[in-house]
């Protein structure tokens, strides 16, 4: 934790927001002070005081297991209290306004707000309107800066700290997912080469604009990529109009056994969860030796100790 | 904290169950108490050990954000461990009875029951079942003394430390508010006098016993007052017959610009929240430099850890 | 707790998954260590550092009040962290495989899951599929195993230590209860003698096997027994085909004030909750001298501190 404090120039924000407005140096800094924390999970006493009497509230507007969970068990790990704010049960289903609950909650004294909310912007919004600490666990389609983090990490972990240069597909409905987004800010920043791959109504040419390449073919990519990162299908979200059936679905974008076996050699398999098996990603190949999907889950909590102690050593 | 418990005999009440039984005296020994613990949340490191090992149980049969937060931060605060006992997915949804289930947790050994529930009454009858101390969160339109215990603790310090002769008006529904009455009693208590505004459908001539004055006609008082607070309308409570229309209820009742710009120069604007913007109150007054609204969530933290602090100082 | 270190030879499960598979000195040390553990309820600060820095997950698929909280609270003595995982707002809703999800948790560094579920059999899958501890805290109608240990406890306590030779009946919905399972198992191993009692619908003869006797005659016993457990009848659970009316099952199988009276004069009664009072037992006899209903829910907790330390002490 030294290192941090003492190179806290490194790392002058107070909200996480997403993954664009952060330069490569910013990431790196927060990948790497996830790395110095990742250990204490590894302890017997799982637990360090580095955030002893700070009050983290987890808001949540939307289902989620694993944020909720990961962040509530890295404040936890780090000595903070976490108070749980979920929708049901709340003001919210009294016609209250976002910003005058968590204006509401701020009153009471608390240092970090975790958002996920199903509008784009939220956490930007609540960053404006507070004086505490943002954090976003997810906004709309816009981002999920810590999906993208832990992403990053795990990618980094894998290839022995280098990013630079490798070759990440990005596979399923791009244009719905916040994880795609966060992970094309992060990994262009880190200067690997981003593929995305869907079908045309799901992945518009505009993403080009991100600084990646767009393919409806994922085949014709399968065998030069380094990563491939398959997003959950999300049946409730796309319309029937935007893709015909699951099992064209998993025919064309699937990672089926087939299409891993034309991959190359040491590619690393990763998935954002929770997996559709045997639609979006082939069940074998999920819990295979080149799959990466629970370190993620492990990287991601690590991740999520380093931000949250981060946003809280600065000032107001 | 030593000033409590070596004036322990100011207060030795096990349960807070209103404000009505309880004298000036005690009113006043609660917001001293509160007002020593407030500085507690300023600290970086928010939290103090005093209610270390024990148990605080919120029980609540109703929704609620900001009271089940406030005195889960408070009960945090003081180093007690919480448990969230709530409606759904309780044995209450198998018909237990409300006393069954306290009798029930009381047995696991724990300290507090803090409990909201619809019907009035609720928490002294729970309080003659069980050993453990009680805590009334809200039971039905009969009282909500931690409210009205924040609402004495914010005009006190708003007025330099002097509640008595201020002339405080409560505006509103206030037929259904428990609110409303536990403001009645203690600022009657302190010396204040309150008037109690609101159509003739929602604010029976009776609460005239209660020590207050009542008027039909905000606008033949609006020009005394020192304090308006505002209470919520709850559209889901009060049946057409009562009123006519929203539109009808801003125009007679609500806190309007037009309103306020008649009020004292240094009035003070109080809200127990969730507000209706534009409804009860207009916006720009609710943020506006008068309103007392976020500072009483503030103090409500406070008189939380107070009350929490002093019901388990007192033994069996 | 240095006995339990001590003498760890006499424990070396990771898991709970039920009684079936303990031997009786596997029970008693249980009850042994629980029993040491009990006093900490008593303490003026409810906490020992056990299980400092270790992750507790209530994963529970099924809504309960007095297990998931006694949990909590067991969890929260030893100075574990809990998380609560509940079915609503989980990725479950989500389509995911229990194994999944419960592998993700434990990527995130837990130390033991307790688990509910309405499958039998779903602790033992998960406790081949992960490589935390796992606690059943109900399966189906299989096994709940804390709740046969509290009830052995209880009626341990009751008699001066001494289980054996005893006589105990266990009356209601046999068929569809993991309470009387467990209760099976347990008493048998520690040389009680087990009477189920029960309508032939609800109790097949086939329980002989567990080397319990079957009656469908309350009456025939009542005067023999040294206690009576009555379990909850489960309404939504019963098919009409099972059971003609409520009035009927209550003058065959209810604990009336008449039947009470019939039994040995220190009959201790047990419920293992949530009572239908007046229904499978006769409210003043619940509340009575001889009821150790509320001392079971007491010790529960006791046995669950006790379980969640055995389990945590067993190596990966």
């Amino acid at each position: 934790m030294k290192a941090a404090t003492a190179e806290d120039k490194r790392w002058t924000r107070k909200h996480l927001l997403g993954l664009e407005e952060l330069s490569a140096d910013e990431i790196r800094f927060v990948l790497d002070t996830a790395s110095s924390l990742k250990e204490v999970s590894t302890r017997s006493v799982k637990k360090v005081p580095a955030l002893r009497g700070k009050v983290v509230v987890n808001a949540f507007w939307e289902a989620s297991t694993r944020t909720r969970t990961s962040f509530e068990l890295a404040a936890q790990r780090l000595s903070a209290d976490v108070i749980d704010f979920s929708e049901s049960g709340s003001s919210v289903s009294k016609g209250e306004t976002l910003i005058d609950t968590a204006r509401n909650i701020e009153a009471m004294g608390i240092d970090v707000i975790v958002i996920r909310h199903p509008a784009a912007g939220a956490a930007e919004l609540l960053s404006r309107s507070v004086r505490c600490s943002v954090v976003n666990a997810g906004d709309g389609a816009h981002e999920h800066p810590t999906q993208g983090l832990l992403d990053l990490y795990t990618i980094r972990e894998r290839f022995g700290g280098k990013v630079e240069g490798k070759k990440v597909a990005i596979v399923g409905d791009i244009a719905n997912s916040r994880v795609a987004r966060s992970n094309v800010w992060g990994l262009t920043k880190l200067g690997a080469e981003v593929m995305l791959v869907g079908p045309p109504t799901l992945l518009p040419r505009s993403f080009e604009q991100l600084g990646a390449r767009v393919t409806h073919d994922f085949d014709s990519v399968i065998g030069e990529v380094d990563v491939v990162n398959m997003l959950r299908v999300q049946f409730e979200r796309i319309k029937s109009s935007q893709f015909p059936s699951v099992r064209e679905f998993t025919s064309m974008y699937g990672l089926t056994w087939d299409r891993f076996q034309r991959c190359k050699k040491d590619v690393f398999i990763m998935h954002p969860g929770p997996m559709n098996r045997g639609i979006e990603i082939q069940s074998d190949i999920a819990d295979g030796p080149q799959s990466g999907i629970l370190q993620q889950v492990t990287n991601g909590l690590a991740v999520r100790m380093a931000v949250l102690y981060l946003v809280t050593q600065v000032g107001g």
